[in-house]
Formats: C-alpha cells, sequence, structure tokens
C-alpha cells in the first residue's frame, strides 16, 4: 500500500469520505448548496468533530459560520477517490454470487463499470444472463493489460481465489474486492478489501443474542 | 446493543472469531486435531498475540505446548455466536441485489437459512426464480412474530429503507444487515450491520492511487 507520495490517510477514514459523497449527493439533488458540519456529519452518522478530522486531509477548509460548499466538497472528494471517471472493473468467477454482481447496477452509479467477466468455465458461466463478455482464464492476462484495469472482483471458491489473486496481481491488478471467506496474500502494493457476507450474519446472530 | 447480562466482546473480536471457526472447519476437514495459536492465527491473517487475547474471552483455555483442541474450540465459538443450529432469516427488497443473495448458498452453508422474501410488489419480484417464498409487505409483522424471526437482510431502495427498518424493529428484528446505503437509525438494542459494495470499490480506487 506503499507507493509514490502518498499521503497516508487510514482507511477508516476513506470509508467515511465516501460516506460524506453519498451524503453530499443527495443534498445535491435537492439543490442545497451549503452545509454545516452538524448537519452533514449527522447525516453521515458520525460526530461533527470526526467530520471535521477528516476534512483536514484537505488542508484549510470551509468558512467558520458559512459551513461547506457541498459542490466544492464532492468535488474534493471525488477527486481524492478516483471516482470522477468511469472506472473499469473485471470480476473473476461467475457463479451464483459473481452473476448477481454482474447484473447489479449499484456499481455504475457510483463510478465503477465491470467490463468482462472470467470464469475457469465460460461456457457454463454463459447460460446465465449477464450482460457483459464472459472469457476463460486464459484470456484474463492479456484484457487487463490492453484495457489498463486496476480494480477486480473475486468471487471465485475458496480452493481457486489464492491462485486467481496471484494471476490478477502479476498481470497489474492492485485492488481486489474478495468475495471468497479466505485471507488472501499479496504484496505490500495491492489492496484487498474484503466482503464476507456469512461472516456479517454471524455477526449480527452474536449481537441479537447478548 | 444492550440486553441482560451480555459480556461485553468488541465487535472486531466478533469479527475474528468468525475467521477462527472458518480457519478451524478448514482443519477439521483437514482431520487435524490440534492447532497452535501460532498456526491458527497464520490461517486467519492475525498476529498470535491477537488471537491469544481474543480467546481470553473463554477463560482459561489451551495446553500450553499442545494447542488448541480444533473440535472443542468449534464448539466454543460456535456457541457464542449462536450458529450451532439454522437461524431463520428474512430478506426484504426482491430487487437485483435482493433474489441474488436469495439464489447465494453460502449464507445456508453457515447456519443461516433465507426462509421468506417481502417485496413492495411480490407480483413482479416472483417473475425472479428463487426458490423462498416472495410476499408482499402486509405479511412481514405476522410472518416475523409467527416464525420468530429475529434476523433481517435488507435490500430495499433508498427511500424505502428507514420505514422498513422501522417495521422490522416494531414486529421483533433486532439484526439487520443492510445493503442500502444510507445510515439507519435504529434503537440501542437492534445491531445494523452496513454492506456497501460501492462504498467498497471507492475505498479500492483510493487506495490503488495512493
Amino acid at each position: 500500500m506503499k507507493k509514490g507520495t502518498r499521503q497516508e490517510i487510514p482507511r477508516k477514514a476513506v470509508y467515511r469520505l465516501s460516506l460524506y459523497l453519498r451524503c453530499l449527493h443527495r443534498l445535491k439533488i435537492n439543490s442545497i448548496r451549503t452545509v454545516s458540519s452538524e448537519a452533514l456529519a449527522k447525516a453521515a452518522g458520525v460526530k461533527s468533530t470526526q467530520l471535521r478530522k477528516d476534512l483536514t486531509y484537505f488542508g484549510q477548509f470551509g468558512t467558520r459560520g458559512l459551513g461547506y460548499d457541498v459542490e466544492q466538497l464532492s468535488t474534493m472528494i471525488s477527486d481524492l477517490l478516483g471516482t470522477n471517471s468511469l472506472q473499469p472493473v473485471i470480476l473473476v468467477g461467475v457463479g451464483n454470487l459473481g452473476s448477481a454482481l454482474l447484473s447489479y447496477r449499484g456499481f455504475e452509479q457510483e463510478g465503477f463499470e465491470i467490463v468482462a467477466a472470467f470464469d475457469a468455465y465460460p461456457d457454463r458461466a454463459k447460460t446465465r444472463t449477464v450482460k457483459q463478455p464472459i472469457h476463460g482464464m486464459d484470456k484474463m492476462p492479456e484484457f487487463i493489460k490492453e484495457h489498463s484495469v486496476r480494480m477486480a472482483i473475486l468471487t471465485v471458491p475458496i480452493p481457486a481465489a489464492q491462485e486467481v489473486t496471484n494471476t490478477l496481481v502479476e498481470n497489474g491488478i492492485s485492488g481486489i474486492l474478495n468475495f471468497a471467506p479466505i485471507v488472501l496474500h499479496v504484496p505490500e502494493d495491492v489492496t484487498v478489501n474484503n466482503v464476507n457476507l456469512a461472516i456479517e450474519l454471524e455477526n449480527l446472530s452474536y449481537f441479537i443474542q447478548h
């Protein structure tokens, strides 16, 4: 996770910036031009001291008493997150969950386009009705390089996950959204975000009992 | 999140216990009966000091030099998480993502059964091929009570999310896995875990650039 002169913003702060951005989008839709730190913090479900601290990553910002300019703050956060232009993403593993994510429209609204999918058995996977092309795994390295893809969604079964990850990383993928319930080993300059839906339910299960 | 004499285990420690449980399951499949804290920690991707600390929630445990008994530790963690028996879960909002989750088999393997789904337009939702019954929202309160359901997966659009949440909570749901990209307001004794796939991608997007 080290590259160039990157300013170190902790992962949790980056998550909160995403939350603020969503709240700012809703404000824009409602034609609201400025927002106080208290109101924005409340909408995002954080404390206003936390919000103000997070926004110091942008240096001196906001006018005392007037609040933040909604448009300006949105642009600054989008620039930082790199979501101002549509980013290409590939998906690997077109099973139940994979094909579901291929037809999920939520990503595109947020600036991510799943441009292609790969599967060990592309013919079987093609029986699923998705709009993206589904290729065999052998086509993946070339595709990644040709389309300068940097991000991948991983929805392969556990036994295949590490090997596929190695191939992704070797070919230039540096961000992986991993749905396989396994710890992936990657070089330091590659980021893996894990989404494990069963673990989320298990966590709830604990809290509803205690 | 307060109820009765609950021992306070932080949310992150509960997540790690879920991870340990998965690693222990894999050891069992491979007929491995005991495991050292170092080996288990490595498999789960945490430090062994962290693992040992997390397991102190179970009191004095493990025999010095012999490691942990895989079977015994699995049972203790499952008991704590409440995943020893199949737990009923309902899903609300049968759109793209909702129907995907209905056909995702990963939950059942982990002790959760989605027993029914609800949608504002059940007839439209029924065109999707899922095995669970899909009911109208008006049937939800009765169903929750009749089947003693405590957990719900929320995949409704943003404008409906808070209202549906209120109905769920009023009827006895105390754990919500929320996919709507909005902050839900719930009473203290209700737990909400948020899964926002777009935010996860956005987070990756930041880290691959910096």
